[in-house]
């Protein structure tokens, strides 16, 4: 980080400030970095990050230790919906209305109403409170996770912390291979921003990977599991029902969603109702129990550009709103997971129906992709439409990395996803008329008027590459405050032409009106005894 | 190229053509790439690409030697437009028909509306004809060029076969430095695409860069020497007004565009209307006598969100559509350039303007870009705004790179911007429905749920990145046939499982169907004497 992008902290929320040259005033900005980027922390992976939220936790008094971690005291509900909607201002609101700039009743009243979720398990006191809700910023998260093909935790927790760097409002870890509580565990002590699961391939490693074996004990130990850690939401993909998978037959793609996919196993393997969705009551109590958010899984999402808004993902989503009046009940709090593979025309009909079916709880969409030609560049085909669906409404994008389709993502994958999706998700902000969001684009755009080079590199949401890029063909310092840079020369720099011109029509303005004040001083060449 | 994809020729218009594994039938692709990816061509940049055109000019009868090249016959204009609005049904339509695979009727009746244009100058026999307007593809451009700080001719001529190999539809030659004319010649005589210059840069270079220094004369002249030299069309900012210049004063970044800058330090400097203005009807004749399209540039763009959709910019585009009725007086061909800096929200309201201000002659935009904070990525902001205005009626993207607002690109920044706008470009045309479009998504995606990885890598819009990105984690040969990718590997592949749940419903529903025979055959064990 350039030593003019500083953290600071507002009311203990953290922000990283930006000093600018001359008379311009600093720049503050959103801060996902956590207290890596504070240079008074000493950084130990194997401590975990100070637990930020213990005391706030402790503070409510309805809490008990449970065999591993906290939870709720028998019948108390101890989620954020829950206390919002008793009319409580809880400390985690009050971080967040400080983080987002806004009013904490506003914050309140959008949690009650179910239009936003604060993730803040009871086990994950680490994680700096955030809210993800179409009446606040757009969030992007970062999947993470190794498969049984590759990769090590050290990586894991590594492209962790490079995520949030950038910008990561929130992470999921989708490992599936060996060691996956334990990759979890070092995610979630390490991680300050809300970690995500799909409790289902943990459950799928317990019965050898095989779907037919799934039973729901196995599955709701898995939950118990995995809330005692500190995971802050969980997808469920409990509306992936018996008789929507037919719908799904005729599909060029067919089911994409791996957890929609083993539960279609599932499903037509016993003849039976997935579990998920018998037992979804029995869910809720145990979320409530230690504030765990639902992120009901969209298990079947289009995987092509063919299969969009077809009638099985419409079903789906039918039942994904019934879900929700169920989860809110149980004052747990709800997203609702979206698409996939979507051409823009119907990107708009995503959005409009997933606000009237669930009730405008917050939607949490993967991209969606807008072509399917471009294997290697999907983060570009995604950030197209992740932008769309963020103007329209979508709370939090969900990111898509070069290696879609095609691996794993490395750490420079990792970056490229975040940044594509920081991108989408602040154009989204902009074409909402978010408040806070113009001041950073009108701070670079009179920095870049001004030659400010330092400053528009550092105002950048990249400013390593920004910098590099422009050294490439101009390293001097002295091109660091050249009134052009190498992409027109000095000739033809429109920016210093606009800048002579104004400065002459400024100077003509001046002469004008000194000729003014001579004709109203009478017009005379001398002005007698003057 | 991968030995699957191979250069095909349909009535003589070229087309890549992709073989699919198993019974699937080839993809044809629309090619730009020129005769380089023919096997059978031997390049030699010395000696050009073979004028196809040539025979075609010249039966047609209107047309003599000129002091360099060819011009229209006194009182002829030897325009493409002429030619459609007379009822003629040009060899150039008819090659743009098979490209765009539609009836050449249409192609004829779209030009001669002004709805669409076909840049060929009479000069330019090297290049494949292809249409701009929004009931075609959407075209992409890709700018090229030197500045005083940087580059060689040869390695503009390597990035244009660059360019046209990734599906760069048109180039810009934007050359300010030394060898403009020389750099042109090159990029001209190998260039198998339409290219477009700024003149004002060429005759800014003639007055030593000194704006206030140019004449009419000067610029004519320039504009006759590049028509000479076979330019196909000209952006002439003939709309930036003395009186408009004025309303840029307040702006965050003031005139951002090089032509518009000279344009307004001249108005300023000689307390005159513009020269582009004033002899407008005069560059109309000339450019008809060689067929050189007009690009109405806008001076006036927005260089950053804060000054989008200002009466600045509105201003301009009011002229820009009474020039092209101008225009139109003389068979010229017009396209009108948009910009530029836009926010979401913002863009349909310059296409709508647009379309109504300029009666619907195709519009040509600069991204744009959705926000101004991620120099360094202006690629991804630009291509969301490129897509969603491509969508909503732009007939050509004018690409964006990486180093946009940095440097010059380099070879690699010119793929990366050509990759990002075909992908705009194609996400565009799948939102307007077209039906050629959806058959190139359809292929991939049902080669990617059969795991025909080959299949796959070839369809992809850069086969080389998406087959490198997939051997990055699983390189060995066993890999591409493989039914599971380093993503989720062989257990968690939704594919892999979907496949096997649909095999097995295609079992259970075939031995549905052999109870329902054996119900219908009397339900006995065994049939007696059957």
């Amino acid at each position: 980080m350039p030593t003019s992008s500083k953290k600071v902290y507002v009311d203990g929320v953290p922000m990283r400030e930006i000093t600018l040259a001359g008379d311009n005033p600093p720049l503050r900005l959103y801060d996902t970095s956590g207290p890596y980027t504070d240079p008074a922390y000493t950084v130990d992976l194997k401590l975990g990050l100070p637990p930020l939220r213990r005391e706030w936790i402790r503070a409510r008094g309805d809490i008990e230790p449970s065999r591993v971690g906290l939870r709720g005291r028998p019948g108390q509900r101890v989620t954020q919906l829950h206390y919002a909607r008793r009319g409580e201002l809880t400390r985690e609101m009050e971080f967040v209305a400080t983080r987002e700039g806004v009013d904490p009743e506003r914050v309140r009243s959008e949690v009650a109403r179910g239009r936003a979720i604060i993730p803040a398990n009871v086990n994950h006191p680490e994680s700096e409170p955030m809210i993800i809700g179409r009446n606040f910023l757009v969030k992007i998260n970062a999947n993470l996770g190794n498969s049984a093909v590759t990769s090590s935790v050290e990586e894991e927790v590594e492209k962790m912390t490079w995520a949030i760097r950038y910008g990561a409002d929130t992470v999921m870890d989708l490992s599936t291979g060996k060691n996956i509580h334990e990759t979890r565990e070092w995610i979630l002590r390490n991680a300050p921003v809300p970690v995500g699961t799909v409790p289902i391939y943990q459950a799928l490693e317990k019965v050898d990977g095989k779907a037919e074996e799934l039973t729901w004990e196995v599955y709701r130990d898995t939950l118990v599991e995995q809330a005692e850690q500190g995971v802050d939401y969980f997808t469920i993909h409990a509306g992936v029902l018996l008789r929507y998978i037919p719908l799904t037959a005729r599909r060029v793609t067919g089911i994409v969603s791996r957890g929609g996919s083993i539960m279609a196993k599932w499903c037509l393997a016993h003849h039976q109702e997935s579990f998920l969705y018998t037992h979804f009551r029995e869910i809720c109590e145990l979320m409530a129990a230690y504030d765990v958010a639902f992120s009901l899984g969209d298990g079947l999402r289009p995987g092509s550009i063919a299969d969009a808004n077809d009638d099985a993902q419409f079903a789906e989503l039918d039942t994904l709103g019934e879900l929700t009046q169920i989860a809110w009940e149980h004052d747990c709090q709800v997203m609702i997971e979206g698409p996939g593979h979507v051409p823009m025309h119907l990107i708009r009909e995503n959005m409009d129906r997933q606000l009237r079916i669930c009730h405008e709880a917050p939607f949490y969409t993967l991209g969606p992709l807008t072509t399917d030609v471009a294997p290697g560049y999907d983060h570009i085909t995604s950030a197209i439409g992740a932008a769309m669906i963020g103007w329209y409404g979508t709370a939090m994008l969900c990111y898509v990395t070069p290696k879609e389709h095609l691996g794993l993502p490395n750490k420079k994958d990792v970056k490229d996803g975040v940044i594509a999706y920081k991108i989408a998700a602040h154009a989204a902000d902009l074409a909402k008329g978010h408040p806070r969001a113009r001041e950073w684009d009108d701070a670079l755009s009179k920095a870049r008027f001004e030659f400010r080079w330092e400053d528009q590199f550092n105002l950048s949401l990249d400013p390593e590459t920004a910098r590099d890029f422009h050294d490439e063909t101009l390293p001097a310092a002295g091109a660091k405050v050249a009134h052009f840079c190498s992409m027109c020369g000095p000739h033809f720099c429109s920016m210093k032409i606009t800048q002579d011109v104004r400065a002459w029509a400024e100077r003509e303005a001046g002469l004008r009106e000194k000729a003014e004040e001579f004709r109203r001083a009478g017009g005379e060449l001398y002005v007698p005894g003057g």
